[in-house]
């Protein structure tokens, strides 16, 4: 399943940590140091750090909160400076098991009541599904299979000075639970911290517009990037360039505010690097801007704005 | 441009009425009626009601609160009774001139402060487009033409007892401003008072999702459709059925509510109709569910929830 | 109980009406007509029209949905104008019954799933309380007694062309459920359509902030009022002027829209009539206005934004 | 100004810190160590580190994002562990100096487009304002004066392993910005990391419901507390008890999930402490229960909910 290693020039492997980082934040020891043009594949645990396996292994259990979705990382680029973006080629993630699981969690997902949107109902049952993944799709029951469309959970870049939670998303990415974060395309993180130190885990199989439960298709896996820096080139919240279209990703509560963080992300975007008039480019989206919801479930919501390549001017890619 | 009349049988074609309804409700009088199974084709004027014909229309002067988005209709489908299902089949949506306008409206749309998210900063400018439609695009300028690709903005039947405002959307349709109200897909609406009383208006050529400044291509049309009622099934919300899903669609603010509402109808339809367990169903949409947006620029924000096609026994469908 | 009637020169007694409103529109036939300056006492049942009298009427096999909060009303008010403001002084209200209900009602309230704030979550138990109102206390039981503190949860006049549900709350007022609308206080409403079209119910004797289960201590009683008109004077929201306080009342969803509209209606009155620069208004309220929660309940969430009369130049007040 | 040591029995002072703490974490190196039972009283800059100082010193000049609102701390209080309640009964706050300051910062605030409510709209002039602080009261003009009521803007323990901005608040305290953080009440956070490792600073002269325009009346000064500990009680969210009160802190967006968390955890207090059932309580607190804003321009709004104390055995006090 594994490309091949020549052809894609991969100069390290990183793996596992013996030590996780469950928090997106500077004071971490770097578990490893990249060049920037540098492909290298990296391992990661699945979002339980691998503790749930059967049905059985209830979240309430085998769960130990706030050691939550453990990140490999911080891994560092050098020469990567507080006002660059880190761009992040993806090209596979690779199972590294031939299972994944998913879960209804007590007080967790999109609806039910939750710790933050606080009721008096009872919560709904806790269950644990395990799914076998192979010949390319997740396979639910003798029915219903799934295709395999991997992505990264989470991924992202150290805030300056806070240590946040691996369960959230944020300007500096995190667990944005965003599908467009796959293989093909290129992810851009702003850099706030010398060396940009860069985390990610959470490899989902597949997942639905929103994780509407929360849990995903959730798989140990590896991730396979070339890190690249846009020096002294400053970003406010996460981008993507995929072949189809440039995207921004906005994280925030309510969600109508993660849809402006990244609508306006991307008019500024189009306005700064497209050569386009800023009402303009308010205006274009408003007829052909895509709209997609990454995640209903984290401690903020993440949605991503599209513009489609086609109505574009490809020379002036950022990367 | 038009189908052939034979092949769809046209029985009727409603015209624009001399008095328009600016309000979804149970109190004007019917403009036409018709029989389940009967396809008729329905002339709308557009949102502005084809006062703004050149950039220098401004909406301020050209349009008159609160008589806007005036709909074609009531139209009263004979037989149709409080708790059936009205389903419209949309065949086309033909345009009855050749070009579209937008518009920056003040303090509407969605960045920037309105009457509902209410701030201190001086408005956008106003502002109108004009752009021509014709060999089935949208010509933005020299570089830029969008496909056309009509959908009804607003379009249900009547609330029981209240009159809403045709810039509204709700349980009962209205200004829902998603593009999945087009040809090919089988809309379903409560029937909430006897006759049904459907309007429809608001066509729009082409539009992103969210139309994100409150003003999509908008344009003069007419739309073909066949009327037929599931009676004595009960529905909470607009549904829809197109040949690749099903979906449902909440309106609401914040927009979370508006996705959790879809999500939960969804998740209920697919209990109640495709023999899913309750909660095997919302394992399943965070796995495979897709959610697009509608609008978040009226009064309530409108969500698509969509279950693919694929994971459906189709002889389950109910129209 | 009653004031003195000659006391209060009270012209008229509006009866509670054969057929209630259940919407705020303008196409109810008027029960009563009163002039500028008329003093009337005006009678309503509660807002279970008088329906729940013990424990065992649970609300879902004793309400009627949709016709729910029955309001006395339309009432006329003769040369009042679209674009006037009607003042509506309100002097008492007075019981007509010596004991009150509240209630927990499936699917509805502030801490728990709704049919807009929608979950998979199996709803709190249907309950019915009882109480006891003597002796200027609401006695819940022996320990506990809670002051008579009556005021009207709806109240308000017809939009220009809407007929909204007796249960929501908006700019013309309606089901607003703010502790404010009391007894020695003046509340000022839009008028809309010729004639005002007032309408009130919904009795509380005691709420705390935000009604939060979305029972009240429901009454039926009468409420003793002076309308007044200002002539040529428009607003966009209701207003309250009382003996401490000017407020503005602000419904909205999310919370913090219904906020802002009412700061931002109040920063605007405080320029219109007090003398203030914009500015310098949100910065003096910044440091000494009051916001009370009205409700967190119904379809649009009612904040009262208050600046403190001290502040205020008294010779500048409308009313 | 200062209270008597005497009968204070203040047996340390802590000082402004060479180095500020910007972030609620345990990372930061402890500047002092009390034990429970000790009276200290801890000195703080303003919000702005004491670098406006008139009216020219604009915010966008003078800050330096994202080292805002130093807070002096951590604090170690022995003998504190995980799931602990840490107290903190404030005493006094005296003023360090005889002025505040307030101001109008870009893209920040109630009543303005901001970087989470993100639009195109033109940001408001920055402005600063200077008052003096004499005799008791704020004098904002010759008009105007306000009296003196100080509470601490920011106070908190640590997250256990997050470090969140001091710009923050959430359920560990932080900038929440809610006046019955003032003197004569008794404040309960939550211990997560041993020591407790407290913060505070943002001292405010005086500040309106909401803090509406982003910033209150700031002020440099010392606050004096005593702390105690309750021992193996665990909570989730802050919570205050004052001669008249009992209150819950709840912080979130959109500003309803802020009031649910504080109502619902009032709640439950309320059935683990006081006696009531759960659903009694949830009714008792929709008649009588008060709302008051804390915040609503920091990254989570700030709501307390309140049982008045008539309602409550006064035996069942925790502290």
């Amino acid at each position: 399943m594994f490309l091949e290693e020549a052809a894609m020039k991969i100069s390290q492997e990183i793996h596992v940590p013996k030590k996780f980082a469950y928090t997106f934040g500077p004071n971490h020891r770097p578990i490893a140091t990249v060049q920037p043009g540098e492909t290298v594949r990296i391992f990661c645990v699945d979002a339980a750090e691998d503790r749930i396996t059967r049905a059985s292994d209830l979240p309430s259990k085998r769960l130990n909160f706030p050691f939550l979705n453990p990140q490999t990382g911080p891994v560092v680029i050098e020469g990567a400076e507080k006002g660059d973006t880190l761009v992040v080629e993806i090209h596979e993630i690779t199972p590294t098991r031939d299972w994944v699981w998913s879960a209804l969690i007590p007080d967790f997902g999109g609806l039910t009541s939750t710790s933050q949107t606080a009721t008096l109902n009872a919560p709904l049952p806790e269950k644990v599904w395990i799914y076998p993944l192979k010949d390319g799709f997740i396979h639910v029951n003798k029915r219903i299979k799934i295709p395999y469309q991997p992505f990264m959970g989470t991924m992202g870049t150290s805030p300056e000075i806070e240590s946040i939670s691996s369960l959230a998303p944020g300007n500096y990415g995190g667990n944005m639970d965003c599908a467009d974060i796959c293989p093909g395309n290129k992810i851009l993180f702003p850099v706030r911290v010398s060396g940009a130190h860069f985390f990610t885990g959470d490899v989902h199989a597949a997942q639905g517009d929103g994780e509407l439960c929360g849990v995903a298709c959730e798989l140990a896996g590896a991730v396979t990037v070339t890190f690249n820096l846009l020096k002294g080139r400053k970003m406010d919240w996460p981008r993507v360039v995929s072949p189809d279209a440039i995207m921004s990703i906005g994280s925030a509560r309510p969600m109508e505010d993660a849809a402006r963080i990244a609508w306006r992300d991307l008019v500024l975007w189009m306005e700064a690097d497209f050569g386009f008039d800023r009402l303009e480019a308010y205006q274009l989206l408003s007829q052909v801007g895509v709209m997609r919801l990454g995640n209903m479930v984290d401690t903020l919501y993440s949605m991503v704005a599209k513009c489609p390549m086609r109505y574009l001017p490809k020379t002036k890619l950022p990367c």
